[in-house]
């Protein structure tokens, strides 16, 4: 079929078809059309690629003729001839398919150079040094491409020669040095292929078209693909591009540069870039000369500076998005060599996202889509100077986002005086902390803990308070009562500076230069057009008014998840809750839970109050409440000291480091003073061994699987009975003060129907006494967590007693792959992500395969009994792009998430459905 | 409508309408149309109630008139007239819904006494006494029911007879007193209503009817019914039995019996019960007469014994059952007054069943339905004599089933070096056991621990040998170093005979006396009409050899579960396992299991060939290592103790009694010489520190949900390599002995099929060896358990890799409730069964509503892949009837339980598929 097409010139070839031209052949095709000054060429298709290698590396017939033909075409439009030795042709070979293959593929420049066209050169250029250069390269690279000859032939007389001349870089050889090179090289082509280098440049061109095709079907090639799993649907065959080469390097009408048709780095409208003037794009690479800022061409070449400036807006209009663009002005004529979407920091892509829409560019669609949600999170929390040049002392877990520096300290009593004494900024290092510890959280800038993993006690809390942490940097050894760390042969002591960036888990000695968060208005703007968009509402975690306010900002529309038993944590409350746990009666927990009464409710007016009117769902008590007791190890070696201190007392000498533990907060010198004495000893012991008991009484095997949520809620119903009653009294009060309020409340781990009718009977006889005392009927809602595989299989009947569900997919991952999550994390997820086993940990991206579907039958079966349930996911995945756009195909009603990443669930929400429309 | 029938004669009545008749009266009518000797009586509707209720208690027109005219044929019937004062006629009156609600309503007998009808009775009876006696009891019953007297007016006056009398019992009043009763009594209803005793007949039956039709709206049967939940569909208004009274006690041509139609006790077919001549009822329950043995009735009535064989035979007949039936014989004429199913032991159940086949009277079919599987527990465990009258000393979990006493040991040494020593039977007394045990519970009949639950070691490891446990019976403390426990004030010292019934959990002192396990020959015959029958195949959980055995007698028809971890606990591997465990260096491990491969080959190669043909599916190693190792308590204490023997050896004495911890396990008197030896101590301890060091390198915050089953394998696949290697070794040797086998492997803990196929790649690189080094092609099946919830939601992409399922519906169930069992089952659950959140212990029975809709779910998935898939349980559920009704109904292959629980299974697979047919 001699009149098959197996060549497109860059002015006929289908700039969209990639397929058939490649994507570099497409694109040089669309440049070309739209009217940018490309060096002219021609592409040969992918077709003609598959054909070569079905027919065992022949060429199609016909495929040569064509190329002649665009080739005499090139020299019409240039004016240069191939093979000429005055004014030659020299064109570039390069591979292109349709998948980008970085590297994979092979590339000859200069194809057309032989002993008559390097005079030509010479002529051309009047740099001899520079032809003789460009001649060595070119007969190395079409040895090594077209004729298979390996670089270590050429190495070995190149180095000989630079070590004769005493050289240590190319740029040092004189021209006779590469004149000898290049003979050198010629005869190298002879002795490994038998015989001498071509000097016809069609039968180079052959040669290199063959080369180029055949590199398809190369190990490297396979490889790739196999490695990348690219199919043939994806890309199928490489297309041969031939270019003229240009050359910015043939006098002061000669320049080339690179430029940006926005600063990248901030997203102002301002033309950026660099050129050199009679120089290659290889010397701006190199360094040797200093390119001049774009803007000073428009004195030194103001005609082909306005050239440029009609090609930047030309390229934005076209591409409707910023360009990054290489150009070269040979004799006054500029070329456009590659243009390509411009890389940019999240802050320019939000300005540039906001401005292209102002100038009518893009749609706002546009504008929200050309920006990964995940990226926000740049622009959301601290991080480090991004020039900043350091090495890493210590790595741990990146558990909570950001970065922070300031003095140690290894213990929260001590953080407390400290702040209080000095102000200085602090880090919290410990092995691993406990709520006893969280008077030590509020006044450090981060926390940095040597065992735990990213569900640790120290992660979860500092993520609740948008705190970096670095957690489980298990390199690192305390030694608390030394108040010292080792980290190899490092010892940090108490009052040392380090930094921690809790994005990469990294951990810095000394002080690293920080940046800022930005919540600019620009990012602002974007979110509302997100918000109008999104279908799936956004709401926060957040757990004390404080983190409620700050999830305001970050614009949460409710309160996904609200703790309550985080609102024991704080200083003044958790000695109650341990009266409340140690209680041997019923009595005694009920006059703990008395005290705890008026502190939570007061808590909920204010959260209640903040929100107002948007919805705040409050998650009964949730953990273990051994959770709330200090471990068996840390009591017995307490009691250890304890019990040595009682007989050494009588002596004289008291040893002080072991005194810190008597109290376990309370270590000022005073406090020393009075503990010193037998009978305090005594009743600190007694202390300590009621709650040794407590803590083995209450010890699971599994606590995860065990005494929590619902069933701590209905064998101790006066715990939930007084939470219930806090968030209805408030309810009350606000109501009663205007205040528009949704209260919702939440029963965690949930498995089965009876148990949320158990609760609601509870629920309904303190509203109806509440109500009696108030005067005002409470307005709330009631519902359950579906963190548990159960609920979700009895779905249909838990929807007919609960108003509402929210996804717990912490716990629901961990159920349905049987995975403890800590555990999990330190002992073999790592290694199942190595070996592919999962591609991604299931704790951090919503396993849509398995939890997902699980999530899915459930909601169908929820909505069959009650088709308008209100449903949403609140564990970490609610602020996981990938999974928000999953919950959104689902049909979930919200996504619920730590406060900073409110903005990025706004706009993943919003990309989910602009996504789904398309 | 005059029309309506409301009262129906024993002869017309449609004995299969409950609902009209109530159980009773359709129960009566049955035997009467039979052509049993009943006496003579009539039913009022259920119907009449319900006009009786609606009507605000006011009989529906007629109904009194058809009660009397029944009444003229009662007359006609029996010869007698109601209220004569010779000859007169005594009704019962009594309730009767469809659904038996026992003592929640009521009965009057002897209806029709008055003055003039006493002297008729004492006339007919010559007994005066007796008739005082009957005319008291009629007075105060129709009092309290008919007239609504509370019992306490009747008491006062009686009580104050027997006092002034100083008689303690009723048979010790006179024929005075009773006259003086009876007169108080008269008055009493004179003073509490008002007006005398009725004394027309006919006003106390129409006064009775009353009262039976209105003690259906009364509280108490209301609050019966709400309790167990009877709807009106079930049972809606009670019917009025009304029945002529008969007489066993007027004369020596008089008797009464009650009889079962065979030996409920063995199943023997002779004739079985007791008899007393000129007596009544009441005198049999009171035991003042010894009844005589119904044989005797042969000699002594030869005709009415003729007449009550006939009897026999004819109830028999008709209902296909062994009747258990009461009989009167007034002046000659025998009566049947009652009959109902027999109640029978289980070896009785099974004989019966048998012969009732042979004798033509059922089919096979209704012998198995007959059968409640469950109950033949009772013939596969030894159990303690029924007999036997003890009172407990402590209660644990039945985590074992059978009964079992013996001397108390508390260490496993000991209990090997007694065994040795004298062969008594011992209980080996723990607080909790470990691996390390296992030679203890070789050489023990049973096993008692203080702590753990059902699936503690001690309870898994006991069940898997068929040995009885009572695991967690809290009440007693252990103190292992004085070898003593304390249960309460009795203390138990080594050698102390103790017996324990781990089918109910209880701990008696001393030895109480247990019967052997029966394997008939009937059960034999039964099972292998089940075996008929069933769809589902049954098949044992085995780990060892002798496991095989025992499970092939109980007829297994394969082995569904082998747990190779518990090749690992015998005496002599454990060391190596530890070895394994504790290496640092894959060479070192490697080591280890070199020395394994040989032992598990030798074990699959008798198990394999004991099950020949069967198959025998081998499960891989699944639960975490750092079970094999002791608990980091018990490792602490051994090194204070070892420390303090190092620091006192020096010194002359050495503590004996922290001996016994140098070794674990030598403690023989040599040992402790060559050990009394510093260096040995030293050499213990760094052992111990060694082995510490590893336990808390491995642990784990959930171990349920941790680094266990094939998430070892891939981490160390060379645990794995050596096990598969081991099966296809030991299939190879026994394929080229000529013995055929059909080893399947089995993976646990499989979450995603990308596990499977990594370790299939394992499995077929040994195959390859294997093939390659024996000269012949193992047979094997590979295949996953579905434990993992995520297993279940991915259970199409696994039937791509498996070619079996097998549901572990133990850990499916704990990660469905997000329970972990050991913790629910001692904190929560109790209390959720107790308050009907939980109906079942969902560990005991399946539940189907959650974990049973997921399996459901799995197995559509799966077949949809591979149609012909074999999918089989595994879990403990596997031997509960219930849930292995639900295996059927979703169509499993198989279920695997433990060897004694076989012949459950088989009966109960049967049950499921004769029930699916019905």
């Amino acid at each position: 079929m001699p009149d098959k097409k197996y060549v497109y010139s860059f002015n006929e070839g289908d700039g969209k078809n990639k397929m058939l031209l490649g994507g570099k052949g497409a694109n040089l095709c669309e440049m070309t059309q739209i009217g940018l000054n490309v060096p002219p060429g021609f592409t040969i298709t992918t077709e003609a690629c598959l054909e070569y290698i079905n027919a065992d590396n022949k060429l199609p017939d016909g495929v040569m003729e064509q190329v002649k033909a665009h080739m005499t075409e090139l020299e019409k439009k240039t004016g240069k001839v191939f093979g000429d030795a005055h004014n030659p042709l020299l064109v570039s070979v390069r591979s292109g398919s349709a998948m980008s293959m970085p590297g994979m593929m092979d590339t000859i420049l200069n194809l057309g150079m032989n002993k008559d066209t390097l005079q030509g050169e010479i002529e051309q250029t009047g740099d001899e040094r520079f032809a003789y250069d460009a001649y060595r390269r070119f007969i190395q690279l079409f040895g090594k491409i077209a004729l298979g000859i390996g670089d270590e032939h050429f190495d070995v007389p190149f180095e000989a020669i630079k070590k004769r001349e005493g050289v240590k870089e190319d740029v040092g050889l004189s021209t006779e040095n590469l004149k000898e090179i290049s003979q050198e090289f010629l005869d190298v082509v002879h002795a490994q292929t038998g015989r001498a280098f071509p000097e016809d440049p069609y039968e180079q061109l052959d040669l290199a078209i063959k080369a180029v095709l055949g590199s398809w079907s190369g190990k490297r090639a396979v490889d790739y693909r196999r490695e990348f799993n690219i199919t043939p649907e994806q890309a199928n065959g490489t297309a041969v591009n031939i270019c003229t080469m240009v050359f910015g390097n043939r006098g002061d009408d000669c320049a080339t540069g690179v430029a940006f048709t926005r600063n990248p780095g901030t997203g102002e409208n301002v033309f950026y870039g660099e050129y050199l003037v009679n120089a290659q794009g290889e010397d701006v690479v190199a360094g040797i000369r200093t390119p001049k800022p774009i803007a000073q061409m428009e004195k030194e070449m103001p005609d082909l500076y306005r050239q440029l400036e009609e090609l930047r807006a030309k390229l934005e209009k076209h591409y409707s998005e910023i360009q990054d663009f290489e150009f070269t002005i040979e004799k006054g004529t500029l070329y456009c060599l590659q243009t390509r979407n411009g890389k940019m920091n999240t802050q320019a892509m939000v300005r540039t996202s906001v401005e292209l829409v102002a100038e009518g560019l893009i749609s706002k669609e546009q504008a929200l889509l050309r920006i990964a949600p995940e990226s926000l999170e740049q622009m959301l929390f601290p991080r480090l100077e991004p020039t900043a040049k350091v090495q890493s002392l210590a790595t741990g877990l990146p558990a909570s986002p950001g970065a922070a520096c300031g003095h140690v300290v290894f213990d929260a009593d001590r953080a407390v005086a400290q702040k209080a004494a000095n102000g200085k900024p602090l880090i919290l290092l410990r092995e691993e902390t406990k709520p006893e510890d969280i008077h030590g959280f509020f006044v450090s800038e981060a926390i940095l803990t040597s065992r735990g993993g990213k569900t640790s006690h120290a992660a979860v809390v500092a993520r609740g308070m948008g705190k970096p942490c670095v957690a489980g940097a298990d390199g690192i050894e305390v030694d608390v009562m030394a108040r010292r760390a080792h980290i190899g042969d490092v010892v940090i002591k108490e009052g040392d500076i380090i930094t921690l960036d809790g994005t990469t888990g990294n951990v810095y000695l000394g002080a690293v230069p920080t940046v800022e968060a930005e919540f600019s208005d620009e990012l602002k703007t974007l979110l509302s057009w997100a918000d109008e968009r999104a279908r799936l509402k956004v709401m926060a975690n957040a757990d004390v008014p404080e983190d409620a306010e700050r999830a305001l900002k970050y614009g949460a529309m409710g309160i996904g998840l609200c703790r309550t038993e985080r609102m024991f944590n704080a200083a003044e409350r958790l000695p109650i809750v341990l009266e409340m746990i140690v209680s041997e009666t019923l009595e005694q927990r009920q006059d703990a839970l008395d005290r705890l009464l008026p502190i939570q409710r007061q808590d909920f007016i204010e959260l209640f109050t903040t929100m107002s009117p948007n919805p705040v769902t409050v998650r009964l008590l949730d953990p273990p409440i051994h959770e709330f007791l200090p471990s068996e190890n840390q009591l017995l070696d307490d009691l250890i000291q304890l019990r040595h201190l009682r007989d050494t007392m009588r002596g004289s000498e008291v040893l002080s480091s072991t005194l810190s533990l008597l109290s376990g907060r309370n270590t000022s010198q005073t406090r020393i003073q009075q503990l010193a004495d037998s009978a305090l000893v005594e009743e600190a012991i007694e202390k300590k061994e009621t709650i040794l008991k407590k803590v083995r009484a209450l010890f699971e095997v599994n606590p995860m699987l065990g005494h929590r949520g619902v069933r701590l809620g209905i064998t101790f119903p006066e715990i939930y009975a007084m939470q219930i009653r806090a968030v209805l009294e408030a309810a009350c009060a606000c109501q009663k003060a205007g205040t528009e309020v949704h209260p919702e409340i939440m029963i965690p781990q949930v498995c089965t129907s009876e148990e949320l009718i158990h609760i609601k009977k509870i629920v309904e006889t303190i509203k109806h006494e509440v109500e009696a005392s108030e005067g005002v009927s409470p307005v709330f809602k009631f519902g359950t967590m579906m963190e548990v595989v159960r609920a979700c299989m009895r779905a249909s009947q838990l929807a007919e007693e609960a108003e509402f569900f929210s996804f717990g997919t912490n716990d629901l991952t961990q159920a349905t792959f049987s995975f403890s999550r800590e555990d999990a994390e330190n002992k073999f997820l790592p290694m199942y992500n190595e070996v592919g086993i999962l591609r991604d940990n299931p704790f951090e991206v919503l396993d849509s395969n398995g939890v997902g579907k699980l999530m899915k039958l459930a909601v169908g079966w929820g909505r069959e009994k009650k088709p308008d349930l209100k449903v949403g996911i609140c564990g970490e995945h609610g602020g996981h792009p990938a999974s928000i756009m999953f919950c959104h195909s689902i049909g979930l009603t919200y996504v619920s998430c730590s406060g900073p990443r409110v903005p990025i669930a706004r706009l993943a929400a919003a990309h989910a459905s602009l996504l789904e429309a398309k």
